[in-house]
């Protein structure tokens, strides 16, 4: 399979602004071509938007708004992971040979009313994503003793980070004791525990190993892919882990001939406190029932390793854009371009991104 | 490239029955179960939703409710392309080695909301696609002094094949006067000059050459594709011809090593009489400014070579299923299996599929 890696990348603010999904679009692109070297709109084989939104043919719009005239164009939609699966599509484009440049633009708008998945009628309440993040976070608490101080250190960690991330929804230091007593949802959960819709766009330029060298002297590469779809029933789940995300994982870190061991940096899907600790044991990144210490460790040594943009739950949640920010970061992390959010001699690293109560997840490993 | 080719196909009938899109979806892909030899749910690596339907995570939920667990799982959305566009995806997928077996299906229903392009305002009354129609045949009408029986034509010769179609929403065999004194539109189109939307749903299965001869000893192979958007305001088109459509199957008939007088049948995009007009001059399948002739020829001689299943006008057009029973009837056309529909002979198809006004088209070659 031929080297595939990225080229560019832009990114706009995620804030809560009611902004236009178009204007979104349109400004992560524009800084992709602002910041990427030799980039014109003739070079880009294919527009691959990652969205919920529910205006159509956003792929056609955003590339007569940017002056691209592509052969591939389709949006992708797959709720929070939407991002990482249009990366991956457009990863096959190139590597299929279809295509060798391939701009993926993700992002969300506050207002999107297609958040809430509504298929299941039995659900009840529980076609929110609260109600499943209430789920794991008591299961975890019964059958780890997890504290909820230790899952409050996953939010006050994230929120810290986000402070050093430009475009991040949140610029608060949240202390453990002010995450603790915020505004209870649920039994289970608090505001503070819990990741933001909001509004906000990232896109990525993705080139082959022939072409890449022309818009960057530092390509990261995309070395490992893994993805896994299970039942859409949340109820059938095992509670205790992410079971898609150890089985994409275990393919991803196959593809890239690597293991959790050598992993320096990594992007969590942190929807709910409680996902950042089961993530880490899924990955491999924590020992089994030792995510909490392991966390607790990286707060208290002030680690970047895990989350270094501020999670989901610092930077905010605009649901097609997350899957690519997360990208974004490890590259810049990988390029040593990371700033105040640098994580020390990372080579290797991680982005982590699901849906659904991991009813499917994706994995993807970058190297530089 | 390694070959990919059809495996398996399935669909529902198209109907004006209001039908929930998931039971759509499962049923298309029910019947790829049930008529494919060896398939079972563990051999897809991957599922691909088609759909302008504003429901999320259908490609997951589509999964759980056929019992497979994909690794490869999201929808795809390029309004009335979105079939092709998905089928590429998978295409693509499988060529690059990241599955071999994807499952690809698509469906729309009637009461859809999504299929009107809102995003342009300054467009007025033309964010419908009935207002693009119109301009298309007035320009046809004074360059090529197009005549209206010449485009009722188009629309008898569609209805007449549909009635061998037995998936197909319109069994009702008009007449070219009838077509001619149909209920009036605007000052160009009449109602039986247009495709209806419709619910249906058609799915089909890819696998690649190491393993398709698992699931069918004819499989059809894709040979050709090609795809281009340009401009989303078709108000800067050339009116005269299908741009994109003619630079896609420049693309295709390249990738193929064919060209156009090898094609014995074709699927075209008709979304109104005037464009099958125009798509069959922009394909090169008839000479230019002689496709009414092309067409009325055909008619005279009981010919099915341009749309043998009836087309959008006779078989109906559920956005996200069109591209994919395009592929199902070439596909059925090259095993001889199109029973009364069946061109003699016919080795090499091809499937053409647009969006809004020919802004993007795709074009697949296919072969026995």
């Amino acid at each position: 399979m031929k080297k595939i890696g990225i080229a560019g990348y832009g990114s706009t603010k995620f804030s809560k602004n009611e902004i236009p999904i178009e204007e979104l679009l349109v400004e992560s692109t524009k800084q992709v071509f602002d910041s990427t070297d030799n980039l014109s709109q003739d070079l880009i084989d294919g527009v691959i938007v990652s969205t919920n939104d529910n205006s159509k043919y956003l792929s056609a719009i955003l590339s007569e708004l940017s002056g691209i005239k592509p052969k591939i164009s389709h949006t992708v939609e797959h709720l929070c992971s939407s991002g990482t699966n249009a990366v991956i599509s457009a990863f096959s484009y190139i590597a299929s040979g279809l295509a060798d440049v391939v701009l993926v633009a993700g992002g969300d708008t506050i207002g999107n009313p297609g958040q809430v998945l509504e298929w299941d009628k039995t659900r009840g309440e529980f076609n929110h994503p609260i109600y499943w993040g209430s789920l794991f976070t008591k299961h975890h608490k019964r059958k780890f003793n997890t504290t909820e101080e230790e899952l409050a250190i996953v939010s006050a960690k994230n929120h810290k980070h986000a402070i050093d991330n430009p475009n991040s929804y949140s610029h608060n230091a949240y202390t453990i004791s002010q995450i603790m007593n915020s505004k209870q949802i649920t039994d289970d959960l608090r505001i503070l525990d819990c990741s933001f819709p909001c509004s906000g766009s990232s896109s990525l330029l993705l080139a082959s190993e022939d072409v890449i060298k022309k818009f960057t002297d530092t390509p990261i590469w995309i070395s490992g892919i893994g993805q896994k779809t299970d039942s859409a029933s949340f109820a059938k789940n095992n509670l205790s882990e992410l079971a898609t995300t150890k089985m994409a994982s275990n393919d991803a870190y196959s593809m890239a001939n690597t293991n959790p061991n050598e992993i320096d940096v990594a992007e969590i899907h942190d929807a709910f406190s409680v996902c950042e600790l089961m993530a880490v044991e899924s990955l491999g990144l924590s020992k089994k029932t030792e995510s909490a210490q392991f966390i607790r460790n990286l707060f208290n040594t002030e680690n970047r390793k895990i989350n270094p943009r501020g999670g989901l739950i610092g930077a905010g949640h605009p649901l097609g854009a997350t899957g690519i920010s997360q990208i974004i970061e490890i590259t810049q992390q990988l390029q040593n371009n990371a700033k105040k959010r640098q994580v020390s001699n990372a080579k290797k690293g991680l982005v982590h991104n699901m849906s659904a109560a991991a009813t499917s997840s994706s994995v993807i490993i970058l190297q530089s």
